[in-house]
């Protein structure tokens, strides 16, 4: 790398520094000046990244087929749909988002993940993984339906193909369509892929054997005519038959697709003599492409998995993280507990469970990017007799809400559900946010839900399910990220009164007005709580269901003359707990007179909370700190 | 069929007739006389079937399948998990429970599908489809982490390869588990199954030359030495491609799967050597069986669409249906607005899609049983300036939800979902109530959702959403089944005093108790409404979503001296209806002093309604007319 061409002075803009204002410019590039323009994208990629945080090697991986296909298609009229979406970065340099290309993840800035209402080059917002086929199918059908000729390219990462939803949408493609989809496998999704798509494909690509057999075997069957005359009937037949098993002799040509490849993605050249193939083709093809992850980038090619996603710079957590005190724990007490097991869906470093993969092979189940089936996985497991712990991100774990109800609920399983990622996670952005769980949890039958405030707390409601054999269905949920110091020291002061209900009051004298939170939005009601002239008491939950406890304390602390309960929660409002505490206190009977009640909640149904510059999360979500002040007072 | 033989004397029980208390009755049979057993089911499935309602098809189909299973297998020790669960009949009767046959689909009686609180034979309850691979593997792997020797079989009808899940549980398959799946080709779901995968089992199966180009080909293999010796090296390499080609040629086996089949899976001596093998083999296998569905009664077996859910005997449906309605409506609609297209999730008859089918091909999307699919494809339409309407059942809806909010609502896309079977289906049990969508539709973004009280109703909301293009998205949510009579005449009585807002008293003097309730309880609330000494006022809804004009209209009213307000909903408490519309009330602060407030709903935490013999649905989830009549009293 020639570091004249690579770094960019500081009077040019990036767009400058590229070359690039639109994608039309990336078309209008002479061949020659492509690898310069790779090395500068990487250049741009890795600056910007380590600093704002982000995916860096997924990004690295994909500069030469983004700009091929940029080179070959012409967005925004041709349609080009990210899988997962965090592989985009080189896009939205490409497609005029260069100069704000600083603001990336930023409040205010522009999203790591595509959006339709950031730019008309994104043509769908993907930030959940294997969505992509799906919408591309919608895009593409809409233009057949219009006699267009558009196409739409989909990108699809090989850790895609171990979820669902991509093969209901592989038995969808219908060869009428203009439809390109890019197979770029770097056998990783976030951790290594698993399973046999992961195989199936390394056994398409380094079975040189499958494209020469194909060039031989024509050959050795031109041999065939000096045979004698049965011979050559039989062979005749063969060769039909060798015909149909090698055109089909891949899932995806038996799917209907044309497939070509395999080939190095890396090489731009290459990617796009292998787009205008496809292009040129009738019917809908699969581009099989092989790059490496955090490639022209030496510590994210030899450790992809750590520049998955990177923190902000100066982010780094020093303290255990929640994900981290629940592997910890879980390993532990499997030692003891030969009957737990520990499922993840593709992300055994983020939920922490890299070290019971190490000590407890044999119970360690990484599934894939496949959240329907660890679900009902679990319950199986359950329904053998074992005590599966699933470790889901909250956002993720919308994808099971059926098998949850139908495969663990309805048949009273007992399956610990681990909720990682739990509230509001901005950087991110809107699709990542994990504010759904504890309403969409609340009428799961018999199902039991935990918030434990700190990570010790995390520990001990572990140690107490887990060591006795579980006999229900509970949720822990809890944020990412590590303690925060004024929560560790509030949970010291204050006394447990029921089971997970906790008070910094006394209840024999309690102040006017009580506000009800739990989890990581506590921090906020103690600095709002701060600011109150008269200072409300805090009544903190750790188990959200079932409520009959707190419900009896609220009635009583009522009874003694609680004038007003504030209930504040860092999730949606619609069946949230604010919302169903509500309602069980109004449906008590013996109460002379009920104290006022206000739910500080997301409203979902009208916003979903996306900070603007200098915002918090919770201040865009109508629920941070001058939002409880108010609500206390008004 | 010789009668002698078929017909049951009614002196003698159904097990007698069969002669099988358990399964292992089944194992002792003489082989001899396992076709007049099967002889024997089929006459019990058919009379039973007609009588009480059901499944037959599907069963008549998997008669000697499953007298093979228990015949190879031992359960309960080895488990057998079924597919969706309606082809379980069979498995009934032999496992203890012909002489409760009767009862099938009944209140109190035994289930239409498996059901693990009804037997210990039922490995694992099953009611939505693609779930049982993923419970059978955490089953057999409970076996392999207890040393045991048990094994699992999956019985798979084609259709459930069209859901992700499957796939997702296929990447998962160990080679170090007793697992056998049995492929059930009947080339049906509940119609005609649709996309790659079925073309991929025809492939299979037709392709004779799959079996004989491999015998073909060793023959012809051996001749080679003749050739000169740089062609015999050639082709030895060819050799290994081929086998390499021949051995992985299908996607089961580079699932990692041992391929048995395709064979007749209605000659059970064949089932049963076939299953014998797979047990004897390493590895997981799968056989693939080809069946009839419908098999020995004609009419089935001609148009087993019509035979795949039955109703009771008498209830077929005189006036048209919900269903009905909202096909024909949609079909004539269409024929204005070329923009208008319809997807179902293999349910174009259960929808009432079949007309719109014919009348519109090219806008009708069958995308088989990929409720996930069928979303994030619509929201593509949508993304691509078209107007997809989704006709789901409600229960299976669930399965969506993640799309709804991540792919629908996020990007405030346009989409209609036509949510068939709201509220409760007692006859299909537990795992079909409609029960969750108004709860967890409720916080989705700007979806709007609408519950029209009759078919007219339902016909004009539709005619208003869809005449202009959509702007937003809308869920339509309606019962399975026709009008209610009461229903039709109270509609024509009340009046609309704000959009989808409807009263049967004058506003200007309320009575100082109204009901408000909507869909098909209204009509037990008319009911319980004329027993009540004072009439309540029936506040009706036909807008869930958003409900500004119901909460300032119940404002209003009890500015007026309404004291109480009862909300009535025949769905799930948390989250639902009567909590948001309570909580909205409540929040406002133009009201001097707040009417008393009761919810009626369906507690899930508590309980999910089972009726017992004699007991409405209603009754059963505790908002029948004696529930409503109390609620309104007290």
């Amino acid at each position: 790398m020639s570091e004249q061409n690579t770094i960019q002075p500081s009077a040019q803009t990036v767009s400058e520094y590229l070359g690039i204002r639109s994608p039309k410019d990336v078309g209008a590039m002479p061949e020659k000046n492509i690898p310069a323009l790779c090395q500068r994208l990487r250049r741009v990629l890795i600056d910007r990244t380590l600093q704002n945080g982000g995916h860096l090697a997924s990004n690295l991986g994909v500069v030469e087929l983004t700009v091929a296909i940029h080179r070959v298609f012409d967005a925004p009229t041709d349609h080009i749909v990210f899988d997962v979406g965090h592989q985009s970065y080189v896009h939205k340099l490409l497609t005029g988002r260069a100069d704000a290309f600083d603001t990336l993840r930023m409040p205010g800035g522009i999203s790591g993940f595509p959006r339709r209402d950031e730019s008309e080059y994104d043509a769908f917002g993907t930030g959940h993984a294997s969505t992509s086929l799906s919408a591309a199918l919608g895009l593409a059908q809409a233009e057949r339906l219009r006699g267009s000729d558009a196409y739409t390219v989909v990108v699809l990462g090989d850790g895609a193909l171990t979820g669902g939803m991509i093969h209901e949408a592989l038995n969808n493609c219908d060869r009428k369509l203009k439809l390109i989809i890019i197979l770029n496998e770097n056998e990783m999704s976030i951790s290594k892929n698993v399973g046999h798509f992961a195989m199936l494909l390394t056994r398409l690509r380094t079975a040189s054997g499958y494209l020469s057999t194909k060039s031989v075997l024509g050959k050795t069957l031109e041999h065939v005519p000096v045979l004698g005359k049965p011979v050559r009937k039989g062979l005749s037949q063969v060769k039909k038959g060798i015909k149909k098993v090698l055109y089909s002799n891949n899932y995806f040509e038996a799917m209907g697709l044309n497939y070509f490849g395999p080939a190095d993605g890396n090489d731009e050249r290459t990617v796009e003599q292998l787009l205008r193939s496809a292009k040129s083709k009738r019917g809908c093809s699969i581009i099989h492409l092989k790059t490496v992850k955090g490639k022209g980038y030496v510590p994210a090619e030899t450790n992809p998995g750590d520049f998955h996603g990177l923190p902000k710079a100066g982010q780094k957590a020093s303290a255990p993280t929640f994900s981290h005190v629940f592997g910890e724990t879980l390993t532990q007490l499997a030692r003891d507990n030969d009957k737990l097991c520990a499922i993840t869906a593709a992300m055994p470093q983020g939920t922490g469970l890299s070290s019971f993969a190490a000590a407890h092979p044999s119970r360690f189940f990484d599934v894939g990017i496949a959240e329907e089936h660890a679900v009902t996985f679990a319950a199986g497991l359950a329904a053998g007799g074992y005590t599966p712990v699933v470790a889901i991100y909250s956002t993720f774990l919308q994808r099971s809400y059926d098998q949850i109800i139908h495969d663990v609920a309805l048949q009273r399983l007992p399956v610990l559900f681990a909720i990682d990622r739990a509230g509001l996670n901005a950087a991110d952005g809107l699709t990542h946010h994990g504010i759904f769980d504890v309403a969409f949890l609340s009428d799961v039958p018999g199902l039991e839900i935990i918030a434990p405030l700190t990570t010790d707390s995390l520990r001990e409601h572990m140690q107490r399910l887990l060591s006795a054999p579980l006999t229900h269905s509970v949720a822990i949920r809890y944020p990412s990220g590590e303690d925060e110091g004024s929560l560790v020291d509030f949970y010291r002061c204050v006394k447990e009164r029921a089971e997970g209900v906790f008070t910094d009051f006394d209840v024999q004298h309690p102040p006017k007005t009580i506000v009800v939170t739990y989890g990581r939005l506590t921090a906020a009601v103690l600095t709002a709580a701060e600011s109150c002239g008269e200072r409300p008491g805090i009544l903190l939950l750790e188990r959200l269901r079932p409520y009959g406890a707190v419900v009896d304390l609220l009635t009583e602390l009522s009874a003694r003359g609680v004038q007003k309960i504030v209930f504040c929660e860092e999730g949606i409002l619609s069946g949230g707990e604010g919302m169903n505490l509500a309602n069980a206190l109004q449906a008590r009977k013996d109460l002379a007179s009920y104290p006022t009640i206000r739910i500080l909640a997301i409203d979902a149904h009208e916003r979903i909370p996306e900070p603007v510059t200098g915002q918090s999360a919770q201040d865009a979500a109508g629920i941070g700190v001058m939002d409880i002040i108010k609500a206390i007072q008004e």
